[in-house]
């Protein structure tokens, strides 16, 4: 378990995950790494090294038990107790629909505080969370004991917040700004970047119409 | 050219198109696979074998040259001349950040129409682009040549609004919409999935700790 696991591994099992959701409810109780692979369009080697990493969990003949599987990568991913307390920094237009985004409290993602600057903002609710003055950043998340920060702000202030959540502790970061952001050792920003599924949209696009 | 490429693959150019942007700005003129594998998480095994389904572009001894790789790699994903029109369905909080993203336009795709099913929003702009009556859809569509629809609408109505889209001549979507939509062969959808980064970082975190 104390092997390095490649980031790229940790995506896909998110990717896994999703699909032994959508396995379950069309009712298929095993699974092969073949038959995911056809759904997913990853091989079934790099399946089967994926879970590898992890241990061995497939019955040969019988693939993976889908229950199994999912709870097993729910464990790995640390989302199957644990509620992670997380908090938006800024509330304009995408701060405020991740503050609602249903997908966040399903996956076991709290959204405890929400934080702007803008003093208009400050008292006002967001899907039940009051929005906060950024001011209070450190002993917000002290207090709550927030371990995720998400950053929703404009470029130009995206790296003074992630300087500020980094010295209140956190150590994970995701940010939606289109910069990159850079950080010290040991804290784990993700740069989200909404053009990459665009891009890929474009690549099939621009060969159908070749 | 006309070998399968993996949507793997696909995704990983966006990466590296990323981070040769980054090295452009950093000064640098030459790249090695296994410098790039270093500042990514991939392995250099991996980006050379990427780069090969598109034909041999480093030169032993010294890498990639970071601006003709760009260039290559934004003429593959097909975002090096043309601009793709883009429409945006669903215009709450998400769809107003969309609308707003200035990352879009610099990796030429255009938001030439924003629709909803509210007649309170029709008729008012966001980022220059004024919504519309979403009953319009089909009209707009050909009549401006957008081939990309986004989805930011509700999970009730998401599927009803990718049908409508496939009939307008639509073959690419993305669905911000936390539902896995469902499309007949050959239209190309994408399930963005908001909550997936959240729980990468969530893997490191469980384990830093345990």
């Amino acid at each position: 378990m104390n092997k390095k696991i490649p980031k790229s591994t940790v995506t896909r099992l998110s990717i896994y995950l999703r699909d032994l959701d959508n396995l379950e409810k069309e009712g298929a109780r095993y699974v092969s790494s073949l038959e995911l692979s056809r759904r997913l369009g990853v091989s079934d080697a790099q399946i089967r090294r994926d879970l590898w990493y992890f241990g061995q969990f497939g019955r040969s003949g019988m693939g993976y038990h889908v229950g199994s599987l999912k709870d097993i990568i729910m464990k790995l991913l640390g989302i199957n107790q644990k509620r992670w307390h997380v908090a938006i920094i800024g509330v304009g237009n995408l701060g405020k629909a991740l503050a609602s985004y249903k997908g966040f409290a399903e996956r076991g993602f709290e959204i405890l505080a929400c934080l702007d600057v803008d003093k208009n903002k400050v008292g006002r609710r967001i899907n039940g969370v009051k929005i906060e003055d950024i001011n209070n950043l450190r002993q917000i998340i002290e207090k709550r004991k927030i371990k995720i920060g998400i950053i929703a702000a404009p470029v130009s202030s995206a790296q003074t917040i992630a300087d500020e959540l980094v010295k209140s502790g956190i150590r994970s970061i995701i940010n939606f700004a289109p910069i990159k952001l850079h950080a010290q050792k040991g804290v784990d920003i993700r740069n989200v970047d909404l053009s990459m599924e665009l891009e890929g949209l474009s690549f099939y696009l621009s060969r159908s119409n070749a």
